[in-house]
């Protein structure tokens, strides 16, 4: 069991709709140690991957990317904004997302000046559920022409379909935490065995 | 002439409507090594301050305030979330605040089970101009009975009103570059002198 699935188990808190709450540690309060014993995990499974960016998306994401960035050389990260309607200028790579559960569109941009063809890209991300918000960023990769070399969540809903829609892709997908099950009633969580 | 105001000269880009752009380094495009080398310099300017909590406003003030959180323990950090309409279901604490550029109301929240009396807090945020959002976090602090120990922000804009406004309220409020004048049409930049 490492770091993340202990905490998960120690501080979540399971609620109705498979709702997972872990604000007091990474999604709204921030235990920063943590995050930095989760960049030691992500530098071992992707050791020997030659990363020169990060990226990751507001807001939740920011805070792991920044800290997971240490190790990896300090390479620079970048960070997606959301937005809901999106003035196109010619400078912005955009990836229209529809949320499975909200049935609306999203926009997922990061300007084009910082990402292309020469970087070698580590995904950063939060929680994988349906992936759309992953999708939007490969997505965005894909138009730069930049290379995903990996990709690092910190907690999966492994019960739901986007982590095994990328993983059907060829992404190295990492998640630190594969939640099987919980239940809301006796606040049990299952996570799947990793090697 | 410190970390941040070089690479403000270097990478900085003045636009009309008193517009900065850094956000090659900054706020977009994040370089987490600039931001280590700013989280020293926030630790010379609150030596002896006792901090047990960084907060902070999403986006772009999480990046910086993660980084920064190392050079004080490795201490907790709260970022707010910014939404224009609000349920108040009593575990939040919530400001209301007026953007003076856009005229609409924002809220700023958190949730009252990280910010409470026993905290000794530092503000972290990437801008200051009139100090909208700044507001916001010393009045849920003061809801939470937290005190203000500091507030540090990278970029503030020495032109407009909020920095002034801050330390007139007797808060120690350093500001690692302060812009004092810029031209959109020589880019130039002028900062004020620091001790």
């Amino acid at each position: 069991m490492n770091c993340l699935e202990e905490r998960i188990l120690k501080d979540g808190v399971v609620k109705e709709g498979n709702v997972l709450k872990v604000d007091s540690f990474l999604n709204h309060c921030m235990d920063v140690k943590l995050f930095d014993e989760m960049g030691a995990e992500y530098a071992k499974r992707f050791a020997g991957k030659k990363i020169n960016k990060i990226l990751t998306i507001e807001a939740s994401g920011i805070g792991i990317a920044s800290i997971v960035a240490r190790h990896f050389g300090d390479v620079p990260v970048v960070f997606a904004k959301k937005s809901q309607s999106i003035n196109l200028d010619g400078e912005m790579l955009t990836a229209e997302v529809e949320s499975f559960t909200h049935k609306n569109i999203n926009h997922v941009i990061v300007s084009k000046r910082f990402l292309g063809p020469e970087d070698h890209v580590l995904i950063i991300d939060d929680f994988l559920a349906n992936g759309c918000a992953l999708q939007g960023l490969i997505q965005i990769c894909s138009q730069a022409g930049a290379t995903v070399e990996g990709i690092g969540i910190a907690i999966e809903k492994g019960f739901q379909h986007g982590g095994q829609m990328i993983r059907n892709l060829g992404y190295q997908l990492e998640s630190l935490a594969i939640v099987e099950s919980m239940d809301a009633a006796t606040g049990k969580i299952t996570f799947r065995e990793q090697a």
